[in-house]
């Protein structure tokens, strides 16, 4: 049977990925006046004059909501939020699983981001964190920076930033790996929607200087056709030079290659083209935009994949559960850029020093440090 | 240490009365596989096509959201989303413990009725049905009423008629230990908010054709000033003589009282003022409307209350969960005035006729058979 198949079949069997547990026991008239009537209305007249004290006597503590309005679901496009619970789910799984942080999947039947918004805003209350998923760019990016201005808990989109701060912590590892300085590689990134743009802006706040953006239409400059808001905004800080050509022009002479775009859309005469020991993450999934043999072939050092059957994969369950958990401790009400850098570093340092080579720059997704790792990082640059 | 002190603490200790618990083991790759990317979506491609598979792959076959405003939470008034957020936690405990039914308390930050609305509609995609709590009237009655319209899950008020399904219940058995004809009772409910007008509707359904509804001004009755819309829809099928007067001129003569109201505004005297074998559901918490020994010693052959340390505790929890997990199991759609009626009758059989006196008219919170015999009803009740 293939994994689609049991994937389906296990689905079934499961019906719905997680449940709702009570910590507490409801057995006897005694512990009901407790944990209902009337003895709750205590937590509550407390809560009532200090909201903080919510953190205290309620599930926010530990609570993420995992919101969709199923408009970017994996690669499957805009399928809408019933179709897009599963994977919700799966990722409310993985926060429990690998962060030991509770999470619950909501996806709305909304794509108006107006209406996002606000039913956010309305929904915050149980939440101690929002970590949005597979919202079509650029509406992920105005509806988490404005969820960021009001909301007092921290909102962080996965598919940008989760994805940011592997690659980031890959492409650390890859540097000590091939010698490279961040300060002159010249960076192509394939692919400007949410991913590839969070990817270039964190690339820029760790000290790269040189990156240049790629999608479907080749490079991209300032005033070209067709940018949105966001990319415009992204041309202020990449692509300096004005170049304009071709995926394989940005690539002459390029360091580092990273692909969020589409299968095998590199070939072996673009890595050929780029500079010696050229470092190349291509997680285009399940097939990648160059082959990493093909890859090493035309003069790669380090290669790095979404996929686990390769080395190197660059997988997002090493940074959120961690993220969240360490915002969560730590009672932050933003994740920052510094929190970001912290993290990907942190993920970086789970590679000892003397097992790292082109094949091994990143950690096990199983490793059982990295979660606590990551939230331990997180935690230090809270700022209150 | 009081029941309360006791509470406090322990909500502390709980820090949440829930957690969300994975149903599927992520230990390997392989695990990861299936119940994330890539396997995940196998069950999305088969929902995008097919929104009903929702059912048989995700949550949302037995997932509850228990939403509040905070308008009216318990007997402490508009305390809003943070501080309500205990008791609906607490409700989410008693319906996976009572019922085997999963639930999740979301407060909102919103007293908008038309923000409500919409919040509901959009986040509804992963439940299987909307349990509203603690929202204060009339705005409950329409935000019900609009949500009825526009989901196609079951839409819940427990407020109206969880109290009212139960209290019928008692009423039920309460005529049978009395001998008195639902057609000829004469019934004063008083308190004319949300569960008093449910409680009169509920029992105009079940074949009562004479109540009189009272609030803190006395008598209810057409064209008086001070009506909300609801009370005033009320008017059409109560007080059909149009009395005037007090809650004491009310009583004269009555058979049945149901108080969801203020402690202590019954007198020894109004219920010597009612019929013989009177019965009365005094459900002011803590503290009854009148205390069940001072009703007997004036005449009242049955008397209910809210608590558990008197006979015949209206208690809404031998209600929600089984009527939800019935509609879940049977995918009803709405939760119809039929299976309300069912439940209650249910409710009533589970005290056994050899059983039955005037100190047992209703079932033990904790009976085991209460949740499955009450989801039974519902079930049979379901039309498609």
């Amino acid at each position: 049977m293939t994994t689609n198949e049991k994937a389906l079949i296990l689905h079934e069997e499961w019906n719905g990925k997680i449940e709702t547990v009570s910590k507490c026991t409801v057995k006897s008239r005694e512990d009901l006046a407790i944990a209902y009537t009337p003895g709750v209305a205590e937590p509550c007249k407390v809560i009532a004059q200090d909201k903080e004290k919510a953190y205290k006597y309620t599930i926010k503590s530990n609570m993420v909501a995992v919101i969709s309005d199923g408009s970017a679901v994996l690669g499957l496009g805009n399928i809408g939020p019933y179709a897009a619970m599963p994977v919700m789910e799966g990722k409310a799984v993985l926060f429990k699983e690998f962060g030991n942080v509770n999470a619950f999947p909501i996806c709305l039947d909304t794509q108006d981001t107006e209406e996002i918004i606000k039913t956010i805003v309305n929904i915050a209350p149980a939440f101690g964190g929002i970590n949005l998923e597979d919202i079509s760019a650029p509406r992920c990016f105005e509806i988490e920076e404005r969820l960021k201005e009001l909301l007092d808990i921290p909102v962080f989109h996965d598919d940008q930033h989760g994805t940011a701060i592997v690659v980031l912590a890959g492409i650390i590892n890859a540097l000590k790996v091939t010698g490279k300085q961040k300060e002159t590689c010249k960076v192509v990134v394939n692919g400007a929607g949410s991913a590839g743009i969070a990817i270039s802006k964190l690339l820029i706040t760790y000290g790269f200087k040189n990156i240049i953006m790629c999608d479907k239409v080749g490079i991209l400059c300032k005033g070209a056709d067709g940018l949105n808001w966001m990319q415009e905004q992204m041309m202020d800080v990449t692509n300096l030079e004005q170049k304009q050509g071709s995926l394989a022009d940005a690539l002459k002479g390029a360091d580092i290659f990273v692909g969020v775009s589409a299968p095998n859309i590199v070939s072996k005469e673009m890595v050929a083209s780029m500079n010696k020991d050229s470092i190349l993450f291509a997680m285009a999934n399940p097939v990648p935009e160059i082959m990493p043999d093909i890859a090493k072939e035309a003069g790669a050092k380090v290669v790095g994949t979404g996929r686990s059957d390769f080395p190197n994969q660059v997988n997002n369950v090493v940074a959120f559960p961690g993220i969240f958990k360490g915002a969560l401790e730590g009672r932050a009400t933003q994740i920052t850029e510094e929190m970001k850098l912290a993290a990907a570093e942190a993920i970086a340092s789970l590679v000892d020093e003397k097992d790292l080579n082109e094949d091994n720059i990143m950690p096990e997704a199983f490793d059982p440090r990295v979660a606590e790792v990551v939230s331990n990082a997180v935690k230090s640059h809270i700022v209150r």
